[in-house]
């Protein structure tokens, strides 16, 4: 850098009072019990699994997130792959569980290139092999001899999955497979770790079978939609593409750079019978017959498992990010209060502004809604699977909706709520110290991946017109099977009968009843305009991802209540608190949407007067407890990887040192004048250093 | 790659009807005349330069933006670096204008790290030189002999830039300013640039100077607040800082990585007497005493230039998102309307859905919206300088009020539609091929440079504030100097003599009526909460901020009416399509604040129950021009660099041609099997590729 002496550089210390002062002030202003309110929310075993996977992590240089940022896209895939078998060694030295496993996943945060072949490939072949096709696979599998990937989305279908174009065509006398991709639109796409990383994928294709010859005697195929193979796709001694594949990865993304998202085509590529996943579904070798799944909505099974996931990994994404912002906003400071009448000598820390409060606040407030939503959809979800396998299918429909629902709501809520948190950063928010960098680039993967979030609030809505179709052709003894039946219900006798009032301040059931309501409202509108005003489904979108919204933001509310209501070992001053988030919650969610509410006489025109002024209330008396509120989410500062959000508040110190010591930039001198194309000081390069541009 | 002839994937088509054959049909379906309106928009002018340059650059390989997104950062900075020195080259080669130059560089599309000597370093230089220095210094900085930055923000302050902590001493003796950091957050920080690039800063400091002495002798300093000095940084020769001074890049950042944002700290730095900037306010060189400046307002300056270049920039940059998502939504099609009674054969377009229409066409009315609010506080602005010029400074205040509310609602809503233009796109708008990744990035600094949103909106309000103050001491024969007082007083009449009702859907004035009455109601609810009832400043913030989007919302409106109203010459066709466009925007604006409109009677409840059907039936007319209405906006290819938003509508082929030819990922194999660390297949690197990272 410079040849002068700097040591006066390091003696500097931040103005006080310096961050670390301030936050330890802010956690002594609230009597939360941080450890008590940890395990309610993550359990010991998760707490004490992330403190002995974080030590080991810690001591292994590869995991060192210090200069990542700076690396070029082929090396980030190269890290995450280097990294991804790390994982592995230490999984096998170490004897880690695979809860172990996932943790040091979740504290490395990288996207892994092994990603697909621990979750969608193992899930699919779980789930749809028959007994053995599993015990074949499952055993591979599990020593890492294939790395495996999951190819269903193409260039041209990812949510239309009937409309792929990839044919597996049965040829009875090979009897085989015959794997091809006709057009440019049938490569498959997206596939992650396929495009560098896996031997092995799980395809979708379209199943055709011969039934019969045309006039010149060629054979005429019959289509029965998707079905899922898995091949070798990969040479197992020079790993590449087998003759009649082609596959490569797809290039750089808004993020995912470490993970290898696939493109792959087919040229009459040959599979033989067993490679047709043939639990539900299957074609006789002898006869070339299908026989068909008893029940279709068995395709559900993973998709269903995967919304789920992220609708439970939504809470800890959000968290993170405010845990960043509202530590940091409570030590950066910014202006003296000029009409405050005794002037501290200390400017107003920016978490004090009303402004910035509204936009974190509420957020804080939806981590813990999102956390007691994730748990309970995590209890019903084990409990559709045990029926699943014990061969009733009913619930899985339910389920289907439910997830497909809140994985909209939840995922929009977190990737919205990240860049709220980044804005209200101000400058630093924008900086790699921020630590919301790589999160918020990862994470608006999620509004799309596994469904996109404005297609499939469709779900949701169709179960509840539904619903809703049930109960106006239902008598007035009707008896409803589950809480949403109920709510419908109510509200259709009230509909002749009357609404009563509700008071939303001071009674939180009656807020709950509100939510109850306006979903419902939604519901037999939305039910009137398509069966009774006969007005086309497609006419209607909007209106239904806004009705799926309202049950989604039920849900949430519904579930926080019945928590802290259930809730009996935590203390007093926790549980208090808790109880203000819930309203702060409800109430912020009833602002977004007010008209509706309104509408839906779900509130009244009092009380919607008072809600921006009561929302400010509750900001100002959960203010003092923000710190120790995110304190016990324990995002630790490795995976946080954040200057603002530190644990110790030495914002101002991590900084600086990431800027002065560890950014590579700072090691090149450059040659700025235009007159020459030098680029690198005193190189003579001639701009040659572009060469590798 | 693949050792196995690869021929037949060259072949390959997509499945019919291929993007260009669609996008072609798309614009056979709107009768708009793409040039007239291109013309009123941008100009002859400007579609001449944009044209006459962009061949220029295509010719250069420097420019081709194929591989730049596969950079390390360091790399991503060299090659901007380069990219600036050659525009400046072609400068002086093909003897460009200034407007010339700004074309290529919008073109190019980097953040240049040229970029504050070409703007903040001189407009400061102009604004606030004495015209000795004014001489010396534009002379240095045309030459490019010279490259310059602009430090101001530190470590500690942004917004509260009275707050920075960076001293200038004046010593009296050596007729010197001493530059002095006392702490770490004292800090020069953020400045663009300055990291690796510049060889001088303009540079903000307290201004101390001696007072007396205290009972120990030592010298008393007196503060002045800031002022803006310049001064060389680095030496001329090694290009190393000066002694006295340490200076580094901060780091990888959310975005602008071609950019050289700085830290920079002084060490009792000394400076000469004429470093001082002082065409307001000077030290007297011989007497050591303060000269204040005549108008305190004259600072505003440069800061109101830059929020009114951000303002008119925020048109281009949505509108470049738009034009990618209208583009691929026509072109990409999923799934068959299975309610249709005449089934098409092929799968619906997905800009026919009204969830992606929802999202994509009130952005696309809002490119238009910006524009004419864009031109017009253009004019305001050239207006307001020469009557500064000229002397007069009161017409400053109003534009900088003025400058705040459109910079912090313009921008956010470029930045949170380029986003929603994105997530519109489904999978593939998360690929590198959507030309949105770096655009993001990118265009998030906005929101927060040059005067945070949620902070700058207080000075709109200040101003509406006073605005009331003045009306509600008035008489009744009060004569409004403007529009806003105006409307405020027509408010205030009416307060008492009741407000006439209006019909939003049938007469476009009392469209704009109804954000005037909706405005003025918000502040003189503002003003009774601050004034009357005397609630702090602070504890208002969140109206505050409410108010000044309102107002702001308004000026857009108002001016896209008058635009319109005003408008001759495009031919009827286009003016119809565009009226559409006014009340899309000013619908769907509405709808967003629904809640505040009927509050403030500027909405019936009939005519808010038809506010969703209006909207989507404006959509629906408004969408066969909707291509031709992006396509208007002219933005190249090269600018657009995105596979999914081609004029040609070749959205496949290209997404194909940059995963399998272009991407430097698949020239590598590797090796995925975890009991080895070899990452690069077959090279025994046992993992020491990773030692570079
Ligand atoms: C990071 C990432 C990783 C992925 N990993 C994998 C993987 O490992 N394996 C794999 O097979 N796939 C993968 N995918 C693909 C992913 O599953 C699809 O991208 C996703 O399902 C969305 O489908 P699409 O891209 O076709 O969106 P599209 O359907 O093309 O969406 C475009 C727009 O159309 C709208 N739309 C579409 N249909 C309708 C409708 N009927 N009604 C209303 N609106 C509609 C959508 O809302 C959206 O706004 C991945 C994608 C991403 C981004
Ligand atoms: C990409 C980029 C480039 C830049 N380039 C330059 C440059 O070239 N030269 C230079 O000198 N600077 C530069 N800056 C700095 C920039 O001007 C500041 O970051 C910006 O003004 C915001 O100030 P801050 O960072 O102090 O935000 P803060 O003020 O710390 O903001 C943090 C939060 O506090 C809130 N807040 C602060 N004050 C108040 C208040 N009074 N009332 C309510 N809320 C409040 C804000 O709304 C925000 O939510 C750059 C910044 C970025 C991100």
């Amino acid at each position: 850098m410079s040849k002068h002496n700097l040591d006066w550089v390091g003696r500097l210390k931040p103005d006080a009072p310096d961050g670390a002062t301030t936050i330890a002030i802010e956690r002594s202003r609230s009597n939360i019990d941080v450890d008590s309110l940890s395990q309610h929310l993550l359990g010991t075993e998760f707490l004490e699994c992330q403190g002995r996977i974080l030590a080991l992590l810690q001591k292994d240089p590869l995991f060192s997130k210090e200069r990542q940022a700076n690396l070029s896209r082929p090396d980030r895939y190269m890290l995450a792959l280097a990294r991804g078998k790390r994982l592995r060694q230490m999984t096998d030295k170490h004897e880690w569980s695979d809860e172990d496993h996932e943790m040091a996943k979740y504290l490395t945060d990288d996207v892994s290139p092994y990603q697909l072949h621990q979750t969608m490939f193992r899930q699919t072949l779980l789930e749809q092999s028959n007994p053995e096709q599993k015990k074949y696979w499952m055993d591979l599998h599990s020593s890492w001899k294939i790395i495996g990937a999951y190819a269903q989305t193409e260039l041209g279908h990812g949510s239309n999955v009937s409309g792929i174009e990839l044919t597996a065509r049965w040829d009875p006398k090979a009897k085989e497979f015959i794997l091809h991709s006709p057009t440019l639109t049938a490569s498959k796409w997206w596939n992650g770790s396929l495009g560098r990383t896996a031997t092995h994928s799980v395809i979708a294709a379209q199943l055709l079978l011969p039934e019969g010859f045309d006039d010149k005697g060629e054979i005429i195929y019959k289509g029965y939609g998707p079905h899922m193979f898995v091949t070798r796709v990969r040479d197992a001694e020079t790993h590449l593409p087998l003759p009649g594949i082609a596959i490569g990865d797809i290039g750089p993304k808004y993020g995912y750079n470490s993970m290898d998202n696939a493109y792959m085509l087919f040229n009459n590529f040959r599979i033989p019978h067993d490679a047709m996943l043939s639990r539900y579904s299957r074609v006789d070798p002898t006869t070339g017959k299908y026989h068909k799944p008893e029940n279709p909505a068995v395709v559900y099974g993973s998709m269903t498992h995967a919304r789920k996931r992220i609708t439970m990994a939504s809470r800890l994404a959000l968290a993170r990010a405010v845990s960043v912002a509202v530590r940091y906003c409570s030590v950066r400071r910014q202006f003296q209060d000029k009409e405050n009448p005794n002037p501290s000598s200390v400017e107003t820390a920016v978490l004090d502004y009303p402004t910035v409060q509204i936009r974190l606040l509420p957020l804080l407030a939806t981590t813990y809604a999102l956390h007691y939503t994730g748990k309970r959809m995590g209890e019903i979800y084990d409990a559709t699977r045990s029926s699943i396998d014990g061969g009733n299918m009913s619930s899985l429909i339910d389920l289907h909706s439910l997830s497909s629902g809140l994985k909209s709501l939840g995922s929009e809520l977190a990737a919205d709520g990240i860049e709220t948190c980044r804005r209200s950063m101000g400058g630093h928010g924008y900086g790699g110290g921020s630590g919301l960098v790589q999160l918020n680039a990862d994470y608006l993967a999620k509004p799309t991946v596994e469904g996109d979030n404005w297609m499939i609030t469709q779900q949701m809505a169709r179960y509840l017109l539904k619903k809703v179709d049930l109960i106006v052709n239902s008598s007035a003894n009707f008896a409803p099977s589950n809480t949403t039946e109920g709510t419908l219900f109510e509200y259709h006798k009230a509909q002749s009968a009357g609404f009563p009032p509700l008071d939303i301040y001071f009674d939180n059931k009656q807020l709950v009843s509100s939510f109850q309501r306006r979903a419902a409202y939604l519901a037999f509108e939305t039910h009137n305009a398509h069966r009774i005003r006969k007005r086309s489904w497609n006419s209607l979108l909007v209106q239904l991802h806004e009705l799926s919204h309202a049950q989604s933001e039920l849900i949430l509310v519904q579930n926080f209540f019945d928590a802290l209501f259930a809730e009996k070992s935590l203390p007093s001053s926790v549980q208090d608190v808790l109880w203000l988030n819930f309203r702060l919650f409800a109430l912020s969610t009833m602002k977004k949407s007010a008209l509706t509410f309104s509408r839906a006489r779900a509130v009244s025109d009092k009380d919607l007067d008072l809600l921006s002024d009561t929302i400010l209330g509750l900001m100002q008396e959960i203010r003092p407890h923000a710190v120790r509120l995110v304190d016990a989410w324990s995002i630790p500062d490795y995976l946080l990887d954040s200057a603002l959000g530190r644990f110790d508040g030495r914002v101002y110190e991590d900084l600086f040192n990431r800027a002065h010591r560890l950014n590579p930039l700072n090691k090149i001198t450059f040659n700025p004048y235009y007159w020459t194309d030098e680029i690198v000081m005193g190189s003579n390069d001639n701009g040659k250093i572009l060469s590798k541009l």
